[in-house]
């Protein structure tokens, strides 16, 4: 038989323990900081039934980007690309057993077919935030505070990001109202505006100009540049802003000011790409000019509850995702040193010692140590590199000796420092470790 | 537009923060004890090429069973059925950088088209843990032992089940060199075996006569009885008692002895579906009359990396898997009660309240409370009624009052029990009780 080959499918991404490590440190915060704001966790199911997403979620992600296929029942199915349908699906599906507002959180993988590049994978994964059944202001600043949580949570100063925010009736009243365009129109330049950052200016005139139509063009076009030299809120033409939207914003932004997030603004040429976003709608925007992207971002959906049948039930979320925010902690060295889980390496010196040692690391074990036994039989020094190479910060050792007079020598792999210990010391010591490196240690599974 | 269906996708499930509390609380436990043996978390993708299960997973699973279909690129592609073949091809992609022996665990979901069934869906949840690069009973033995460990971490005592052990060269000797059966006689033997259970006894001798052919029938049953009675490693007949793994499986069970795991026994009709196995093969099997079934096994499979063009690199490995724990823990009665992992609900009694509440809520926070603030504005007997019904430990009433005297009634929603603390107070009782919940309560990423 032929070799198989050992890469994975391509946009995905193999996690070896060193990389793992780096996601459970991020997953962690994410799980904490959502669990201190009162938000429980749940889980959906990793196909839907394509109606799911052709509702609302936005056509090329659906018709370009879906894993979409047929099972053996004949059902057509979507590996999920994204949350927010399938929360909403399962609100409506428990709309009376549930208790309001429901603060809801998952941390889940998700799949899109898309040209896979720096921060993004065809496989990606995502934690999901929302809120159901709270309309207005303080739902909103709440869930933004639970972004800005999340970075701060990660050692963020706020002159790193901004937080851009807009309001989806806001748009509306600027392409309906402002910009005087049918329904059509505006959906084009919608589209536009979300690849205002990815394509030229001449390129955005152009494009603005052929949606517009010769005889509106120059009208149009000098209202657009308006806008994005003004971009204030209180300077927003009388179109708009008198648009009840816009109160609302004020008022969101005035209880971020009171929470102390000074780094979120009004962003008229903020859209979001989903088709199911209500009312407000932000973004976090990573400042560093060698990585200036957007980072994730989230928003008000009141009506998709009700597509499924149930009474609409309002809701606004936040989906940060492990890509960008990977990229977000290397670009601004946020991302602490990770060792390895394992905090003992057991090297047996002869092999009359190892039914000792096996004794004694179920000892270690029994008092909450993380400690991995070598049954290799090999010399010590292979021993000694292969607790090295793991990145494990001790090592013990085990020989006649050792076990005759119960003190046994511990060396820190880190700094090669030596010590003779008895058992009861060698656990605290190791616990001493633990401790201060965060005691975060623990962390996913509540 | 017609109304969407609310049920999740046929054969799976939607686990809402109810259910998701016992996933977590088991998932917990299988990562934390694979981390007190020293093996390290790692993720694979989703998806895998097909060729990666066609080689060795077994024919039925690939050609009945999976959830393969052609990507937008022309790929033939598969929600991974098992974790196996994935870790392998990680193992042999980085065969030069691992440190062995490499200790690797992982907590994911597969899917199956399966019927659905008791202890049975079609999207379904796995640890997997395997250590690649040491052969013999002892790596054989550790895996079992950490298996035992983590039905120990649930509370299980070993009357509840039992451990078969087989091997797959046992096997191969008594197909071959005892029934003298040829290569295609002795697998649909091996299937015939497995499905013991599963049909009558009638059933099962018309089918093995079928397997043996008239003229080899009478003498094969024979054979097979005697083998059905005995059941004991010392009494196998000289052509099976030959081979040389009866007497690494002799050595396998003086170690598990020595671990004290005495529900360990030898069962020459364990079988084990997955081709790959080449060796020590296992299932630990729930003995509770009422639930009478195989929770979960695993084996030796010494020739899976080396597919992947690498070195052959030995591996041995378990995979307990949640549904059928879940029916082990609650057939046995053993799941805990879990209440919410928010620890307060902050009820707030007038609108003017609102925003010193707000700032109660970030102190309780910043102490690592998990605390949920009611913004709703409703009335107190609502808010009261959404802490319990949401499960939440601690109601804590904000108003005028409180927040002037800087004292706070903290009610315990399960026995209706008040108290008038200080904030310091509050937070000592309400991590008090967090510890003595277990302290397990944070865990799973690390």
């Amino acid at each position: 038989m032929s070799t198989l080959s050992s890469s994975p499918y391509k946009g995905t991404r193999d996690y070896y323990p060193v990389d793992k490590r780096v996601q459970n440190y991020i997953f962690g915060v994410w799980a904490r900081t959502a669990r201190r704001f009162g938000y429980e966790e749940y889980g959906a199911p990793l196909l839907e039934p394509l109606e799911v997403y052709t509702a609302k979620t936005g056509q090329e992600i659906v018709s370009e980007q879906t894993y979409r296929f047929t099972d053996r029942g004949d059902r057509e199915v979507v590996i999920r690309p994204e949350m927010t349908p399938s929360i909403s699906r399962m609100v409506a599906a428990r709309r009376q057993e549930l208790a309001y507002p429901a603060r809801l959180f998952s941390i889940a993988n998700f799949m899109r077919y898309e040209r896979p590049q720096r921060g993004r994978e065809r496989e990606f994964w995502q934690l999901n935030a929302d809120i159901f059944g709270a309309t207005g202001p303080l739902a909103d600043a709440e869930i933004i505070e639970l972004g800005y949580e999340i970075l701060k949570a990660f050692g963020a100063k706020k002159p790193m990001y901004t937080i851009k925010v807009n309001d989806r009736r806001v748009i509306d009243a600027m392409m309906h109202d402002y910009l005087l365009l049918d329904p059509i129109q505006s959906e084009l330049m919608v589209k536009l505006f979300d690849r205002k950052n990815k394509i030229s200016n001449e390129e955005f005139r152009d494009q603005a100009i052929d949606i517009f139509g010769p005889d509106k063009a120059a009208d149009g076009l000098k209202k657009i540049a308006g806008l994005l030299v003004a971009r204030q809120i209180d300077e927003l033409p009388k179109e708009i802003a008198d648009n009840p939207a816009v109160d609302e914003l004020k008022h969101l932004f005035s209880i971020l000011k009171k929470r102390h997030i000074t780094n979120a603004a009004f962003d008229i040429t903020l859209m979001r790409g989903f088709d199911y976003y209500t009312g407000t709608v932000f973004e976090f925007f990573d400042e560093d000019p060698e990585n200036n992207r957007a980072m994730f971002g989230g928003g008000r959906y009141d009506g998709l509850v009700g597509l499924f049948g149930a009474e609409p039930i309002s809701a606004v979320g936040i989906a940060p995702g492990l890509s960008t925010v990977e990229l977000f902690l290397t670009s601004h060295n946020l991302l602490p040193e990770l060792s390895s889980t394992t905090e003992v390496y057991v090297a047996v010196l002869g092999a009359d010692q190892l039914e000792g040692a096996q004794e004694l690391v179920t000892k270690l074990r029994a008092e909450g140590v993380n400690a991995e036994l070598d049954i290799s039989g090999r010399k010590l020094d292979k021993q000694i590199k292969t607790a090295v190479k793991k990145q494990i910060p001790y090592l013990m050792f085990v020989g006649e000796e050792e076990l005759k007079k119960e003190k046994y020598n511990l060396k820190d792999t880190a700094t090669s420092e030596e010590e003779t210990l008895s058992f009861e010391r060698l656990v605290t010591r190791v616990k001493d470790r633990r401790r201060k490196a965060g005691d975060n240690s623990d962390d996913l599974f509540e």
